[in-house]
């Protein structure tokens, strides 16, 4: 711990280009993927950004504390629709897949709608859920030299608490992206934290099964729901997105709130809420108090 | 570890307050002190950035790497003088103190008249070394609103793997800088490096031990590179800076380097060499190294 860690998280990069078959040098990482977000805003967004208007809400801010101009796409019936991204004159496009809140996702296919009806921008896919759920884009960046797959480990990975972030681009762009790093924060990655991501990257079995069981959860959490009249969305991620027939969504949030349930609420949607799936005992005692609180408004 | 870390550094910011005898919240933690000055740099430089000619090689690359306008102030005689700095008309001025590649260090009363001489500046003393000599600057937190103290965790606490920085100011200095990190880098500090830090504070007495003993090491290696030839500036830091009379510093880095010692060489001071501090073991390897290599030149 008395060195510097290596900056360029090599043996990282090693056994995460085996495992996606891509080439290391085709990798970067960061301190959490909000990091790799961060530098993509800060460099790579010279004529601009484009992002849906309900997405990840961490586009908008970075766009703003950057100085980078940046258009807003609505969705419709809460997707994304691919044919809405053209003439976008070389804006950097991010797109979550699947999105958040929302938990949908796009397929490959539909992505790459968007990527060659836009060869002159940069298509950044953000991978945070995909492992709940949709096919994930990394074979693109050897089709598509503007293609740039985001991903973390604090998701599916359980390591939210560890900060990693890495990105798979072809390698034109990963080296623009590595010159970045490089110039504002060569040692990102702590060398605990590529110590304990090596270390998940080498029980790939404990990570599908714990996906799994958050997928059945979800599931049976989705079903409960929509017979206590609630609208949820099919999701893709490890979270719910629903609304209740009669009950509002901001009533829910604070009423759960005072029995110290938090879900995630949004001003700008404010029938819905996120609800993110824990294990089968917290989302038991989420469901017992719901059902309590739709009981007593019927 | 499935959870994100605090993003406040709680139980850290506390610890240190009561070391430091400062408030909690007049501290921010970053991803090491290089992050901390990337965001001064982001958002705390906007009538531009003054430093010294010769020093962290760091505050030239955020300062064009953040579109910063920036100017240099020359040494003398290898020190910072506060007398050059005056008529900055806001500039952020960067002081590292003890300065690198330097090792000399600036007194209190000192940086207190560039701290007086520019009111409408904010002064940024960044202390990296300020363990293995100087005085530190601290105190003056609480009698100048302009004043923001960095400090590593890297160089006399041994955990450059784990990355941690910090910054202590007042307290509306600090909430600006707060504002920084928690729109672009909320969760910037993970849970290991967190509770690693945390123990290094609670043995505070294995710190001052070490410290000790690299100041022995060091003061040993500028008395015996002294007689074998060398001019060695005094450190406050834990590296020294030495020329030799006769053999170029260039010549004297690469020999080494062909032996497995790095020192480092910097292409703008050519005639010098900073040797960092390592075990008594490691020191006198190079010494005779060192000794080889100018008997034989002469």
């Amino acid at each position: 711990m008395n060195y510097y860690p290596d900056p360029d998280c090599s043996d990282l990069a090693g056994k995460l280009a085996t495992l996606l078959n891509v080439r290391p040098n085709e990798i970067v990482f960061g301190n959490g993927s909000d990091e790799i977000l961060s530098f993509i805003f800060t460099g790579l967004c010279g004529r601009g950004a484009a992002f849906p208007k309900v997405t990840y809400s961490f586009y908008k801010i970075l766009a703003e504390f950057h100085g980078v101009n940046y258009i807003t796409l609505p969705l419709r019936d809460f997707r994304i629709r691919p044919e809405d991204y053209v003439n976008l004159r070389g804006r950097t496009v991010f797109i979550a897949n699947p999105n958040a809140p929302t938990g949908l996702a796009l397929g490959l296919a539909e992505l790459e709608g968007v990527i060659t009806a836009n060869p002159e921008s940069l298509i950044v896919i953000d991978e945070a859920y995909i492992d709940f759920g949709g096919v994930s884009a990394v074979g693109l960046v050897h089709e598509y030299e503007n293609v740039m797959v985001v991903r973390t480990f604090s998701k599916s990975r359980s390591l939210a608490g560890a900060r990693l972030g890495w990105c798979v681009a072809g390698e034109m762009v990963a080296r623009d992206l590595r010159t970045i790093k490089n110039a504002v924060a060569p040692y990102n990655v702590n060398a605990m934290t590529q110590g304990a991501a090596l270390g998940a990257l080498e029980d790939e079995e404990y990570t599908r099964r714990n996906i799994g069981e958050i997928c059945r959860t979800r599931e049976g959490v989705k079903g409960e729901l929509r017979e206590m009249g609630f609208e949820v969305l099919d999701s893709e991620t490890n979270f719910l997105f629903a609304r209740h027939e009669s009950v509002s969504g901001g009533k829910i949030h604070e009423e759960l709130k005072s029995e110290g349930i938090i879900i995630r609420h949004f001003s700008s949607l404010p029938e819905w809420n996120r609800i993110t799936i824990g294990t089968p005992e917290q989302m038991n005692r989420f469901l017992g108090a719901v059902k309590n609180l739709v009981n007593r408004q019927a």
